[in-house]
Formats: C-alpha cells, sequence, structure tokens
C-alpha cells in the first residue's frame, strides 16, 4: 500500500511510523511527491496481508491507496513522475537522449581508446564495452575481465564519457563499481534472482535488459527485485525478442518503448544491435526508437567492425554511428528530446 | 532466369524469343531496366528445370543469370529499382508518404463521409474502410458489403482520396474494382493460394499484408503469387505478428520495414493500428515507421472512436490523428519523405 | 442461448416456437440430449442481444441457459456427449482410433493404389492423399486436381478405406464431394471464413486443421463457422504450431489434445508428420498423440518416401507405418482406444 | 577434436600426449568407449584452433575426428553410448523410468513426509521438492532454505527415495550437496553461465531445465558448460516452452524427447507439471512423454494440492498421481521401459 503523509506530520511522526511497519515485518519506501508530499511505499513480506483500514486512522496519514499492480515500486502508482538517473554528468531519462555507444566486448587498450574516442566525437555519452561475456558457448571469448575494466574507465573519462559493463557474477560487484558507472544485467540473466537481490544493494545504478521471451510484466517484476532491495535507479532496456522469425537475430519490439513508459516511471533505452543483429538495420531501427519515445539508444561501434572479436555482423564503424547520430537529430523534435553533439577528446 | 537482352536486339527477335519460351512452357515477364536494356524474368512450369547454357548463344541475349532466391520476380534480382504504384494521383513507394487512414468498417454513409473529410483535412491521401470484414467469430457484424463501398468512393472523391479496401471473396472482385482503387488481401488470407492467382489477374494494385505468422520470405513468396498471375502492383504491408507478449494485441515488427526493403523493390507500409490494438500506441509506432524507412502508414481512424463497431480500443479520433500527422512532418526529412499537406474538401 | 424444451413439448409447439425464433432473425440449432430432452441453440445474428427473460416464460421451455463462451456450437455447452461423426463405417471420436494415413500427394495411378493397399495393410481405416495442393511457391508442383480424386477413391474402396483430401477452394467442392468424404481444410486456410462459410453447407464432414498461430479458441471458433452453417461434422486437427525452435518444421503441441477434448465435444486428430517435418520424429509424437488421448493420428505414408514429390523428409515408408502401428497397439488399452487392425485386400 | 588411441597404446604414452594437450592451452576429457578403445575429446581454448594434422602421425593414436557440432561434450560424436546417471540405487538413462516426484515447495516437516510417502507408494524413485524458490515476484513465498533440505532428505530417505531440489545460488552449493542428490538448474538460470562453471565442479549430477524460450542447441550448450567443466552427468529436463498460445502455462514440447534423445547421449526427462500448469492436464502429458521415448517424468504431488504455497493449479493429488502411474505401466512395454512400482514405506 502506499501512504500519503499529511503535509503537517513531524518528523518524529514519520519515524515512529517507520519503526511501527518494520516491526511489522513490511518494507518501506520513502518518495517526495511533486506536491512536496511524503509517501511511503509499503509491502508486506512474503504472504503477509495489509489491512488498510488499519493505517487509514492515524493521525499523520492523509490517505492509504492499495498498490493495483505487482510491480508496486517499479510500477506508477507509487512514483509518478519520470526517473532521471544521472551518473558522471549524464541524465537518463530526461530529455536529453541518453546514447550508449562502444564495443561489444573490450579485446585490447588500443581498441578501447579508438572506440570511446569515436563514440564521444559523433555524440555518445555513456561508452559501453563487455569485460565479462555471456557466451553461448563455453570455447568462445570469455573477456578481458578487470584490465578490460581498467583501459574502460581511463579510455572514457578521457573522452568525457560515463561507462556502463556487464556484470554476470555477484563476485564481480566489487571491482565492477570501481571503474563503472552503470552496471549493466544481460537478458539471459534477467530473472537471475539471487543476482538481482544483491543488485538491490549496489551504489550503481542498473541497465536492466529484458530477457529474450520476458513480457513486460515480467521485466518490471525483475525491476522491482532491485528497487526492493533499495536501489531506486534502475534503466529498462529492450533488445529484442524470440519469435518464429530467424531471417534477423531477434524482433526488436519497438512497442515496448510507449509501453513501459505508460506501465512504469523508470527510462527505457533500445538496443538496436543485438535487436536486429544485423548491421545495415541499426540505423533505421535506432531511428524509429528515438521516434517512438525511448530514452536512449545503445549501439555497437568498433573501429574496425570486421575484425570484432564477437557481434562483428551487428557492429557500426564510427562513420556509421556518426551518420545514424546526424539523422537522429532530425527526428529529435518530433518527440521533445535533445540529441547530444559531438566532442573532441 | 534472367536475360538480359542487348541493346540491338529488334523486337522481332524479341518476338520469336518469347514464342520459344512459352512455347517450352514457361512463363515470361519482361522488364525495361533503368540503363535502356530489355530484360526477361523466365520462370518454369512447376518441375521444369531450364538450362542456363541452352539460351548464352541466342543471338539477342546478352546475359545469362540464375535466380538465387526463391522469391524471383518479388525479389530485387529482376527488378532493381524500386516500385512505385500510382492510384489516383496517389504515388506509393517514391518519395511521398502514402497516408491511408479510415475507420476499420464501412458502418454508415454519414460516417464514412466524415471519416474521409476527416482524414483528408489532415494530410491522408488514400481512404480505407472494409466492407466485407474478415471476423473471428461468425456472430460478429459482417460488414455493410457493396452499399458500403458505394459511399465509400463517393467520400473519397469527395475529399480528394484514392481508396483502399479488404477482398476475403474471389467472388467479390468484379464489384470491388468498381469502387476500389486498391485492393487489401487481410493476414489470415496471406496464404490463401486460390484468392492470390485470382488477384494475380485483377486490374487493381494489391496491399498485401503479413500473415501473423508468417516470415519475411513466405510474404514474398506471397506476392510471388500476385505478381507471377502477371499483376506487378504490389504494396507489402507489415501490421504486426504474433509473439508470447499479450499485452498488446500484436507485436509491430518494425524491422520488417528496412528487411523488406532490401530484399524486394515493392513499396512497404505499416499499419499501427492493428500492430498493437491499443490507441495510445499507435502514434509512437507510426512514427518509429516512418522513422524506419515505411513507404506509408496505414491508420484507423473514426469520427467518434469509441463507438466503432469494430476495433474501437486502437482507433484514433480525427484530433489525434492530426496530432500524429504533425510530428510525422518532423520526422519526414530524416528519411528524405515527404509528407503530405491536408486539404479541406 | 440454449433452451432445453420440456418433456411433454409438442411437436407442434416446437415448430411454433422454432418459427418465432427464426423470424427474429436468429438461427436454430437443434440437439437431442442423452436424457431424450430437446435442447435449441439460439444465436442471434450479429449485435442482435438476446432476452433471456422473453423466453422463460413460454409454456414448451423448462430452461434458458446463456452461452458463456464465443465458441457456442463448438463448446461443450450446447452438446454435452463427444460428437462421433461416421463414414463409409469408419466412426471418428468414438472408441477406435482413426488411422488416416496415405502420401502428402497423389502423384501417379500406380502410387496411389500402392499407398493405399500398404496403409490398410498396416492399420490405416482412411486414406489420405492432396489432389489440389497448397504450395508456398507457385513453382511447385500444385497437384493432380480431380484425376487423382479419381484414382484415390478406386484405390481407397479396393482397400476397404475411406478418404480425406484438402479443399483449398470453393470451386472443387462439388467434384471432391464426388471423390471425398472427408473434406479437409488446412492450417493457412483456417481463417478463410469465405470458404468456412462454404463448408458450412457442404454434405461431408470437415477435418479442420489450426492454423499455424492459432489459438485453441480461434480453432473453435473457425469450426463455429462451419457449425453455424449447419454442418455440424467437424473434426479438429493439431498439425503443429510456429515457435521460435527451428530443429523441427513446427512444434507439435501435443497438449493441444486434452484441452480440445475439454473445451469441445469434437473429435480430436493429431498429424506428427507436419507436426515435426522430421521422418524419426514421426513414430513417437503418434505414439505421444495416442497415450495423450487423441481420437485419431494422421500420418504421411509413401511407398518410397525419398521419391514423393513434397514432403519427403517426413514421410514413412510402408514398414515405417507398419512398426508404429504395433507400437500403438500396446499404448491404446492405456487410454482406453482401441487400435484397428491391418487388412489384406 | 576426439583422439581415438589404439588398442596397444601404454598408459606412459597417454600421459604424455595428455600433457602435452594441457600444456597446448586445450582442455583433456577421457571416455572408454564400448569396445574397449580409449578416446580423448580435446577442446582448445577460446580461439584455440587446432590443427588435426598435428595428432594423426602420433604413435598412440589411431584415428583424429574433428567435432562437426558446437555441443562436443554435450553431442554424440564424442560419447555414442547413451548416459545412465546413477544415485541412491536409481539409475536415469536406463530401461527404467525416472519417477520423479513430490511438492513444488517444501513447507512444514508434515507436508515433506506426507509427500515423500504418497509419491513411494505410487511408484516415484526420486523426491522434489524447492528449499529455494525462484519466484518471479518478491513478495512471494521465497522457501524454507537449509531446514526444508533437512527434512527432505530424512523424509526420502524414510521412504527409499533419492533427493532433486533446485540450486539458484553458487552460494548454496555448499548446502545442498549435504542434503541433495541431484541437483536442478531452474529454466529461468539456464544461461546463468557464471551458476553453470560452478557446477562443472560440483560432486553431484545436474538436471538442467530448458530455458522458456531455449533452443534444443542452446540446451545442450548450456549442459556443455557442465560438461566441460568436470561434471559429466547431465539430465536435460524439457519444462515447456513460451509460444503464443495463453491457454496453458507453457507449450509443453514433446517433440524435445526423440530430438535431444538423437543429438545427444544425455538422458532426457520430462515435466508435464510446469509444461502445461494445469492440474487436468498433467497425466495425458506425463503419459505422451513416456510413449515418446522420456528416460523420465518429473511430477508435482502435494497431499493437499489446493492449499500447496505454489503452482497449487498444476499440483496433482496423491491419488490423481497413483492413477497416472497406473496408466504409464501399460504404456511402458511400446517403449521398452521398465516402470517402478511403488513401495510402503
Amino acid at each position: 500500500m502506499i501512504l500519503v503523509l499529511r503535509k503537517d506530520a513531524r518528523m518524529e511522526d514519520l519515524e515512529r511510523l517507520r519503526g511501527r511497519l518494520l516491526w511489522m515485518g513490511m518494507q518501506v519506501t520513502p518518495h517526495i511527491q511533486q506536491d512536496g508530499r511524503l509517501s511511503l511505499a509499503v509491502v508486506g513480506g512474503a504472504g503477509g496481508e495489509v489491512l488498510l483500514e488499519e493505517f487509514e486512522t492515524l493521525p499523520m496519514v492523509e490517505t492509504v491507496m492499495p498498490f493495483t499492480r505487482p510491480f508496486k515500486l517499479a510500477g506508477r502508482e507509487f512514483v509518478k513522475e519520470r526517473l532521471v538517473v544521472e551518473v558522471e554528468g549524464v541524465r537518463i531519462g530526461g530529455d536529453t537522449l541518453a546514447v550508449v555507444a562502444g564495443p561489444c566486448a573490450l579485446e585490447s587498450e588500443e581498441q578501447i581508446h579508438a572506440s570511446a574516442e569515436a563514440v564521444a566525437k559523433a555524440g555518445a555519452n555513456i561508452f559501453r564495452g563487455g569485460a565479462y561475456k555471456p557466451r553461448t558457448s563455453p570455447y568462445s571469448f570469455q573477456g578481458l575481465g578487470k584490465e578490460g575494466l581498467r583501459y574502460m574507465k581511463a579510455a572514457a573519462r578521457a573522452s568525457g564519457l560515463a561507462t556502463c559493463s556487464e556484470i554476470m557474477d555477484v563476485e564481480h560487484i566489487e571491482v565492477m563499481c570501481e571503474y563503472v558507472d552503470i552496471l549493466q544485467v544481460g537478458a539471459r540473466n534477467m530473472q537471475n534472482f539471487s543476482l538481482l537481490k544483491k543488485l538491490g544493494e549496489a551504489p550503481l545504478p542498473i541497465l536492466l535488459k529484458r530477457g529474450l521471451s520476458a513480457t513486460y510484466q515480467e521485466l518490471l517484476m525483475a525491476a522491482e527485485y532491485i528497487l526492493n532491495g533499495g536501489n531506486h535507479r534502475v534503466i529498462l532496456c529492450e533488445r529484442g525478442i524470440r519469435t518464429f522469425e530467424t531471417y534477423s537475430r531477434n524482433t526488436l519490439d519497438i512497442a515496448a518503448v510507449p509501453v513501459l513508459k505508460e506501465l512504469s516511471h523508470l527510462p527505457v533505452v533500445v538496443d538496436p544491435s543485438h535487436g536486429t543483429g544485423i548491421r545495415r538495420m541499426v540505423a533505421p531501427m535506432a531511428r524509429a526508437a528515438v521516434a517512438a519515445g525511448a530514452d536512449g539508444i545503445m549501439v555497437e561501434v568498433h573501429p574496425d567492425p570486421d575484425r570484432s572479436y564477437s557481434d562483428a555482423e551487428q557492429t557500426l564503424s564510427p562513420g556509421m554511428f556518426a551518420e545514424l547520430m546526424e539523422t537522429v537529430r532530425v527526428i529529435g523534435p518530433a518527440v521533445g528530446m535533445e540529441i547530444p553533439t559531438g566532442r573532441e577528446s
């Protein structure tokens, strides 16, 4: 349930209320509403039924509302205004497009620096790259690990970029927090509930990718695990779902953008690289994502795409990426979005 | 195979060649290439193997090329330049967006006229409306039939619009040709091969909707049935596919636009109304379609959407449609597309 | 709604009631219940709301019940006992397994006779074969037509078999009725509503195949079109649905058997040949279908499978089919099903 | 590649060969073939190309064969005979059906003992129950944890059963190994590669459930992670895939049984409870699985199904389970399978 407190509620009342709720085994998440009122999301432990009436009579409580959706914290009932996640000066979820770009895998110091420079120049504001790779085959390149992360941070900072990289293992949380600004959860781990619970306690925002066959509701319930753990900075990412069509790697569900933005206050980013798996389809689908109202795009760019260790066939060259950004700049105003300009590093 | 004739081939040579091919049981489709050369698509009857070598030595033949794709006439091997379908002054497939709009079902003379006026004013150039409705239930409204078509044509012409309506039954071909400019084949009939064969002989362009679980290749093979019958004016339409997601009626596969435009020379139109089934999703998805490079959009608009006999929940009001068109006008230049302006009737 | 008449209702009362209902624009389907009472399914025309109360007070009416499911005649509310379709001495839907077998396409007189003999010997009771073929490509073999049907009937009768063949075009209804005992509607035509309406008036039972992406409810609504037309002998057929898995041609949904038998009184047959598209998978999946309670199986068998004009890779040899039937005979008793024994012709 | 050694190869040759391969950065898995020859699966590190010719000339090597499938150890190229996993006297993969049964969640000591007794009596040989539950919602019951495992082991042993329970978190490996005989990996963790790698070093057999949208190949590649880690006892489990059909929770892909048994030597078990999500469908689908050749079935049984903490709607009562086992006993001989008889504890 949601408790909206009276404007004249005093801090000590609040503390007493909170104490009582915790004592009852509930979890309490506070939020300051746009009208300045304080509201509390109160979620019971498993099986715990909450009697709304009990709380309505409390002196400091103005209104009590039940949650009507299973995604309580990820839905729009509790937090109504859109979430803006801010890292290293980049705001995701506001009126500037988040442009996350970089190679699929971090491969070498040189490749990492060249990539960061190139994407920054074309207008990216967040640098992406995988240090630990979730590969379908145990015999494929598994990533550079910590070394890659170190190069990544250095290259990103040199180009004025924030960083984003995938976390696959709870054991890596500590090292990743040292080098990375946004932790990405991959599609295959979207319902790895052990990992989600741990990330609920992580100090970094989480970019949560939709699973290959996850419904919108399941994606929001996965976000709920993180939010419920206390980490309120979650970014949703549509990256293609699995359908009967085999021409492309996945079917990029652009409709996820308006749907998720209606169901949730969390920012929504689209990954047209994994969403199509085909280089020539990345630009039109990135444009489509922006036109549909996405808060950001996530694009694989490599200085020499055909030599990428992984995902070569869906990776853009710096030139293709710069061209894409030019057309995105035309579309921005149609959806009230500012598109970042490039910067030389 | 494709035979490209020498520039100095004479008409009588051509006739002789064509006669010989027909005598061999083959079907011959001529096409004048952009360089002025005449080329012939030659497709054998079922089971007929063609020996390329036989034809290479003919005096008027310059080159012989085998088809490498199963969709011979619908693919880009034979016709390389994009097809522009022209009806009643509207060009579909060129550099102006085709905007097909109107109610799901033709309901009454008044509703039809009000719809046509409203969509013309906002910028539509083709009026759509169903006279024969493919309903999942035999107990649902099955359409006004011929009467509806008559009203439709009158209303469209009064507003300067071409018309498009669905054909469900070969018996209706004649009456529809009297009133309609573009015949639509619905998703559920995409592989009704008997209907497709008949439409191969129809004098009107065909707007062919992708089946709910049809691959790109199957859509192109369905187009092939029509093209092979001699009707070369086929427009492809993406209208959403069936996936595991149940929040929306279908999953609109925006990637179909760049993929089909790469595989085929036929124009590609997107229907965000059926593609989502949700009114609030229609505008963002229409924008996405245009940004991805669609040649047209197809939108359900009704003067009083909530009173629509069918598809009410996905139908726009005239006001919503006009707003959508405004934003589409901003996106047009990003993809080199002119967006038609509205006209008072 | 369903009207159950009083036991003492007189024929003239019934006629008067029926007349009144028809006059009100309703369709009336009578059914004699197991307890001897006459019940009437009354379905309104499109949009027609029926007021139950009006009918409750009629003297000959005992009870009035609304339909709660959209598939009124195909559901179990009106007809509660399982339907048994009888053709040429074969009963489909009772306690003997219907075994429909034969080649994908009718190819030649010799092939047809050899197939019929072989399948009869192994225990089939219905002979199948396509005379008009729905081919994805217009360049593939399109079938022998009427000639094939003539051979088929002769061969089937010589071996004591009933016949089943696909109808693709309303124009073929007459000729097919001359030679065929069961008309099959293919998966791609499951929602060809024009065809379904015509088959509602056909004098033969219809074997209706589930569409590639049709839900159970859509399959039953397609059956409803036929039942509502007055043809009450419909057999449902599960033949595989389209999923993300590409190893096999389709995913055979064996669960359709218990689900459809719960939702409907119509018999349910399973086609493991199209359902898998892989020869080695046909026998295990046919066994699975019988074990799940199917009323019949439909198997492609060819005297020389590798030379089949179509579907070679999923077609059994007579020997493989005979072996399959042996194992099915063991399973029969687990589900209370008799398995037909073979006969020499 | 696979190296088959000469019959007269000496132990010291083998050691030298193995040393050399390890020195080259390869992983070596030995296997004694049915003909008594020793063969070695040699898989390179990521990116490592192996030159077959180099090895052909070695004195102790008889033949060198490349792997042609990406699932090297999970496929049938290396190990040709079917794997039999043996735990606590139960053989999975041989000619006796593995019958894994028990409640979805371990709820209380009483419920656990009642369940184990009931399933043992009806013929189960392995007891299942979840101590750590992967719940879509963080607000649902998350399991009894270690306490549940302790009760589970005691109850199973009292009834002569082996045990199987899901592992969600690498941190639980140790405690689970103390109480459980088979570790289950749930569908949502099928591509949790960090977990799979750890389980490659676990001392227990792994029952690996197919992901909701995992292809056969992806399932085998997930198994490959475990096998490649050195744990060769993997049991595959089909538990339903996600399709467009929403009537049932999942679409149970029975064809996975013959397909996986053809592609791999690993045993294949089917879970009709999760595969359908509907109590009345469990028995027919369990019968179908056995008829299709499954090595085992996994069924949710609860002493009082309607009071189950989770999955109530798909859980059988002891009586329903006993009836199911009776019919399975009839089917067994059709596929050469012995069905275990029940025992009083």
